[in-house]
């Protein structure tokens, strides 16, 4: 096991009806609040309302900023920071899914200094400071509502990078399993693909004597995955919404990884599609994670059998570890199918022309990943692989 | 799933050296601190010194409280209230285990009122405010390092009672598993089997559609049950004692049981032979857990088969749910006895003559316990199987 820092002071609250706590948590600490936000959708299902509602209740001023599209901007970062700035806003709210948490993040972390916003993203200047951020969670995947990151994209230049510290971490957040009920379809399992990257990415490591990571680990991968199941069989089961709900916050907390050299290389992969084609996240993540499972399995044929055995009950008898190995990407892969999304560029119609300028982004700060470390080459490689 | 709410904030720095760490995080914060700590093994094995050391470093002016004892007692706590008030302490450091903790926490509180300390044990005073606790840690068993909670003993009257409220966390937790590698055997299992009470207290519940803490609980026992095992074989483990460790933190700071009813009527039950003889709290657990079990698994065969199938691999074809469940509670039984535990209040030497009076006292407030709500004769019952 390795040593490890673990801070994780985010105060959830969680369930039917959690809202209606927002005014007892704002009140008489917040004063000036931005209401950030997407494209709308948090006007139709009611959460705006109920959300103005408590902001009222609590006697605070809001400021609004709508209009966070996913693979957020840092335009509308810019604009947000101005905006914080020019009123003296004191709390940042994010009512939405990851893309509006890290839109917020970063607008909190860019209101809180003279330095130019993107300088932090591109490692040019150190986090010192923040403005408060909370969520209310409406679309569970990013796992951003707990976590010490944030990812904006450069419209500028297509480089999609992102900013990680603890000071990042949400004050509190609200998470109420029945706004999710309507999520449509392709929201809901790029979501589920999401939440188990972040798990993916902590537990294929090649730290050993990590039980209790590896079981919790390979707990939450199976909850994620039963759930799922569920949910493609009934949208509208709120105990199967809870139960990933759940998952997404802690897959991306840091506990999943506690003792554990993560990797981050089927990340930093995925991000290029994102950035150059505005391809979904979870998309991007169902499309590279096989095949980076295929290019990289070798490497440590033990945790790919533990992911087989323990996941997917791999009947083991008579098969050579590398084959059981391949039978779980198999089974995970398959997993990806049966809940409708694409394991290949082509399926998701993403050109394949562009490989060698994606590989160069990727490995634009030097070789990634930590289970097997990638040189560009490995990189296009595996674009190849999930051709 | 039930609604819930999670608040851990504790910073926790974990693995080998990491009290090097605790100079910067004192340093600027606070000025004054108590440093309160048991019968001197700190001083024996290192870490007195170097937590002097690092306080040095931090420039601030320590105070000392020693003398701790397991079931820490009400008659310190108020010296060190004192002590707190006199001196304007602002940060109690806990050095030790769960009972060193427990006191700091109740010292804490203490020391932010005017009020009587025993009076927020007996419900009559409502939490308000409390001084920062900090943590070395010595001793994994209570999880009290970052849990809500502490339990102290009135000495004048045997009364065992605990506070629990957010605001007693601590703020941070240092934790270096080399400290635990000379803890002595009885101290070493008996810590592990209150570690795992803490996930039984959670796991044992009547709570449906709770799939991710079901596989969080079982995982954080597979990986206890695993680790107990190393140590019995090696206690020069550093992973095995840095997975206990671990577990231990996890096991009781909220985790494990969100959206579940716990339970927690074993504590009461055996907090009354602690609170009597002195038996050291994990003892206590020893005998009164697998009684309980015994007691009350009809009323949810459910969840005790998940415990023989997904924790002992119990072979279940042809058996009836009773046969399947009550063979999991004796392959724990087995367990506890492997490590050395006794599971009988005749092993354990402990008096079998005033089941009675610890009934009332453990049902003083009512009845108690959740899977199955448990009265006074109850309680008796269940001390009559411990026999």
């Amino acid at each position: 096991m390795k040593n490890f820092s673990f801070y994780s002071p985010t105060m959830i609250k969680f369930g039917q009806g959690s809202i209606s706590k927002l005014n007892t948590i704002v009140m008489g600490k917040y004063s000036r609040v931005l209401l950030h936000y997407g494209g709308g959708s948090i006007k139709k299902n009611g959460v705006y309302d109920e959300t103005m509602e408590e902001l009222e209740k609590a006697g605070v001023k809001v400021f609004e900023l709508g209009g966070v599209k996913p693979n957020p901007r840092l335009s509308l970062v810019r604009e947000g920071i101005k905006l914080v700035k020019n009123n003296n806003i004191d709390l940042i709210l994010a009512v939405g899914g990851g893309s509006v948490i890290d839109s917020a993040k970063a607008i909190a972390l860019g209101a809180a200094t003279e330095e130019d916003i993107w300088d932090y993203f591109l490692g040019k200047e150190k986090v010192r400071a923040a403005l408060p951020v909370g969520v209310v969670l409406t679309i569970p995947a990013t796992g951003s509502e707990a976590s010490m990151g944030t990812v904006i994209t450069n419209e500028e230049n297509s480089l999609k990078l992102s900013v990680n510290h603890d000071i990042l971490r949400p004050i509190f957040a609200i998470m109420d399993p029945t706004y999710t009920l309507s999520l449509p379809e392709d929201q809901t399992f790029a979501g589920v693909m999401d939440i188990l990257s972040h798990i993916f990415e902590r537990y294929f490591s090649n730290t050993l004597n990590v039980d209790f990571t590896d079981y919790l680990c390979e707990g939450a991968i199976k909850s994620v995955i039963k759930n799922a199941y569920s949910l493609k069989k009934d949208p509208n089961d709120y105990n199967a919404r809870a139960e990933i709900m759940i998952a997404g916050t802690f897959a991306h907390n840091g506990l999943m990884g506690l003792g554990r050299q993560d990797d981050w290389a089927s990340h930093l992969i995925a991000h290029q599609l994102s950035a150059l084609y505005d391809t979904t996240h979870g998309v991007s993540l169902a499309i590279i994670f096989p095949a980076w499972m295929k290019y990289v399995y070798r490497e440590n044929l033990d945790i790919f059998n533990k992911f087989a055995l323990n996941i997917f009950n791999i009947a083991d008898s008579g098969k050579s570890k590398e084959r059981v190995a391949l039978e779980g990407i198999e089974k995970f892969q398959s997993f990806l199918e049966k809940i409708g999304l694409p394991t290949t560029l082509k399926e998701a119609n993403i050109p394949r022309d562009e490989f060698y300028r994606m590989a160069d982004l990727a490995t634009m700060q030097g070789s990634i990943g930590a289970l097997k470390v990638l040189n560009r080459e490995d990189v296009i490689n595996i674009y190849k692989l999930a051709e």
